[in-house]
C-alpha cells in the first residue's frame, strides 16, 4: 500500500524533468522478446525492474544491472511504467490479477500479441481501473530490438506516448497510430499478412527455380529489385480501393485470368505444387464471374471483405 | 526466294557496322505490347516493318514511319531480325507457317508469353531450320516500354544478343539469362508468382484495414517500407534453400504456426475472408506435421517441390 502511494506520487510529479526523462521502468515477461526489451532499457540507463514467471530467466539481466522483483506486486510497485510482453492475453490477465490495486495510476504498455478486440477489451478494463493503457505491436525479431530498424506500433493512451516516449524509443522506431487501442494490433496483423503473402510468392518462385536445378540465391538478385519495383504499384491500388473505382488501362482481371491459366499450367509442367497460387487464381476467377472482368486487380480487396465464397 | 537470299546476305554482312548498329527490324503482332515495341524501335531510328493479322492496327505506326507489310512473308523478308509478340504460341506457330522458307538464316526474337517447355520446343524447331532463336519475357506493361524500368529477360541464342543487343535495348533493360531457351520463361513466371504473392498479401492486409473503415492509402506509407525491409530476408532464405539447411534462431515453423492461428482468428473477428492466407497456414502446418517444426520458413520451398498433398 505504501509502495502504491509512492508510485502514484511519481506519476503525479511528471513535471520533474529527471523523472520524465528516465522514469524507472518495469518489464514483465522475460521470454526472448521481453529480455531484449529489458536489455534495451538497461543500455539506455533506465532503472529497470524485471519479473518472469520462471525466475531463472532474470539472472542474465540481473548481471546487467536489472532489479529482480520476487513477485508481480513488487515489480508493479517499483515503477510508474509497466511493460508487459508475454505469450498471450491469457497470460497478461493472470499477471494483472496478481497485481491488483497496485496498478492504480500506473501506465501499462502491453506488447503481447493479440487481436484488435482483445486490445480494446483490455483498454476498457484499464480505463475502469484508472490505469493508462497503451497497446503495442512489435514489428521485429528480438535480435533487432534497440536498433532503428525495429518498428513498434502503438495505439491507445496518447498520455503514455507523451510522457514515456523516450523510454519506448529505446526499443526502436515508434509509430503511434491513434487513441483507438485496437489500431496497433490491426496494423501489426495487416503488416504480417502482407509479409506472409510476399514470402509465399517468393517460396513459390524459388520452388520453380529449384525445380530446374538453378540456384535460389542468384535468383534473388532478380526478384528483390523486381518486388521493390512492383511495390510502387501498391499506393495506386490502395487509391483505387479507397475510391471504390477499379477501372484500369493496364491489367484487367480478365487479362490476369488468362495469364494465370498459362502460369498454373507451367507450374504443373515443372512438377511443383500450385497450392499457394490457385487461391489467387480462384479469387480472380470469382471476380470475373461476378462481372468485374474489366476491373483491375484492386477489385479483389472488396471480394475479400465479403465472407468466403460458399 | 530472291528475298530470302538477300536477307541471308544481310545476316552474313554482320561486319558492316551500319548494319550492325541499325539493322532493319520487323515486328509481328501489333497488340498493346507489339505496338509499344514497334514504337520504341521507330523512336530509336530503326527501319521498322510491321505486320498484324487485323491490318487496321498498323495505321498509327505507319503514320510514325513504319513500313506496313501486306503479308507475313513480306514482313519476314524485310529484315534480318524478326520480333514476334502475339497472344500465345498457337498464334506464333500459325504465323511461322505462313513465313515458310523465308525464315532461313533469320533471327527470331519471340516475346510471346509461354512456358519453358514451349520455348525449348520452338528453339529446337528453329535450330533444325537454321534459324537463330531467342526467347524473351517482358516484365513490364506496354506503357513502360522504352524506359529503363522495363525489364526484358532473354534466353537462347547468344548470337542474337551479341548482334542485335542495341536494337533490343530500345525496349528497356536487357537481362540475358543463358543459352537454355527455357530460362526466360522460367524466370518470367517465377517473378510473376513472386509479384502475385506480394499482391495477395497486400490485398488481404488492405481488406483488414478497410474492414475497420480506415484508408488504404495511408496504410501504404507503412506497408511499402515494411515490405522493402522484409525483402532483405529473402537472400538469407534463398541461401538456406540452396544449402538445404533450414535451421533458424529467429522464426521456426512452430512459432509461425502458433502466430498464424491467432492471426486467422483475428481475420475472422474482422469478418474478412481468409482464403488467401489459409493455404499458407496449411503449408506451415504440413511442415510441422512432417517433423520440420524447428526449421525456418525456408523449409516450405521444399514442401512445394513435392507434389501437392493428397
Ligand atoms: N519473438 C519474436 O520474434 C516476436 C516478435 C514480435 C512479437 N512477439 C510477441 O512477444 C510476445 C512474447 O514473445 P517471446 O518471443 O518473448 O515468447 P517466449 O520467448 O516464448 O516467452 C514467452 C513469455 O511468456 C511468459 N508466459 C507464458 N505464459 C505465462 C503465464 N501464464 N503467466 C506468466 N507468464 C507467462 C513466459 O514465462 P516463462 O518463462 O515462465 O515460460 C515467457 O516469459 C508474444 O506475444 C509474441 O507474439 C515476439
Ligand atoms: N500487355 C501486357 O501488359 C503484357 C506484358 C507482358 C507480356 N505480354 C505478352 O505479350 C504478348 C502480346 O500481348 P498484348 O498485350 O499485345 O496482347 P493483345 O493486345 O491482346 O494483342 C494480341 C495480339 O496477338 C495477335 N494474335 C492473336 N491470335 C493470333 C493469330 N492466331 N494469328 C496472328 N495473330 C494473332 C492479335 O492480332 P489481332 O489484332 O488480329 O487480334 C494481336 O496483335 C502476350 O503473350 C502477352 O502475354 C503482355
Amino acid at each position: 500500500m505504501k509502495e502504491n502511494k509512492q508510485s502514484k506520487h511519481t506519476v503525479h510529479h511528471e513535471s520533474n524533468p529527471a523523472n520524465i526523462k528516465r522514469p524507472p521502468v518495469t518489464v514483465i515477461g522475460l521470454g526472448m522478446m521481453g529480455s531484449a526489451l529489458a536489455q534495451a532499457l538497461l543500455k539506455e540507463g533506465y532503472r529497470t525492474t524485471v519479473w518472469n514467471r520462471s525466475a531463472d530467466k532474470a539472472a542474465g539481466l540481473a548481471a546487467q544491472g536489472a532489479v529482480v522483483a520476487g513477485t508481480v506486486a513488487e515489480a508493479v510497485a517499483a515503477s510508474p511504467l509497466i511493460i508487459i510482453c508475454v505469450l498471450d492475453y491469457g497470460a497478461v490477465n493472470e499477471i494483472l490479477e496478481q497485481a491488483g490495486d497496485l496498478l492504480d495510476g500506473r501506465a501499462i504498455v502491453n506488447l503481447t500479441n493479440g487481436t484488435p478486440a482483445q486490445a480494446r477489451q483490455m483498454a476498457a478494463w484499464a480505463a475502469e481501473q484508472g490505469i493508462e493503457y497503451l497497446d503495442g505491436g512489435i514489428m521485429a525479431v528480438p535480435q533487432m530490438i534497440a536498433s532503428p530498424g525495429a518498428l513498434l506500433l502503438y495505439s491507445g493512451s496518447s498520455k503514455i506516448i507523451d510522457t514515456y516516449g523516450p523510454a519506448l524509443e529505446s526499443f526502436g522506431s515508434t509509430k503511434y497510430l491513434g487513441q483507438d487501442p485496437g489500431l496497433a494490433s490491426l496494423h501489426d496483423l495487416a503488416l504480417l499478412s502482407a509479409m506472409y503473402g510476399m514470402f509465399s510468392g517468393f517460396f513459390h518462385a524459388v520452388a520453380m527455380i529449384r525445380s530446374e536445378q538453378l540456384q535460389a540465391e542468384s535468383f534473388t538478385s532478380l526478384v528483390v529489385p523486381w518486388l521493390q519495383a512492383m511495390s510502387a504499384s501498391l499506393p495506386l491500388m490502395a487509391q483505387a480501393v479507397d475510391a471504390g473505382d477499379h477501372q484500369t488501362k493496364v491489367s484487367s482481371l480478365h487479362i490476369n485470368q488468362t495469364g494465370f491459366g498459362h502460369f498454373i499450367d507451367a507450374c504443373r509442367e515443372l512438377g511443383i505444387s500450385t497450392e499457394l497460387m490457385t487461391p489467387i487464381q480462384e479469387l480472380i476467377n470469382r471476380g470475373v464471374a461476378e462481372g468485374y472482368g474489366t476491373d483491375g486487380l484492386s477489385r479483389l480487396v472488396e471480394l475479400l471483405q465479403k465472407p468466403e465464397s460458399v
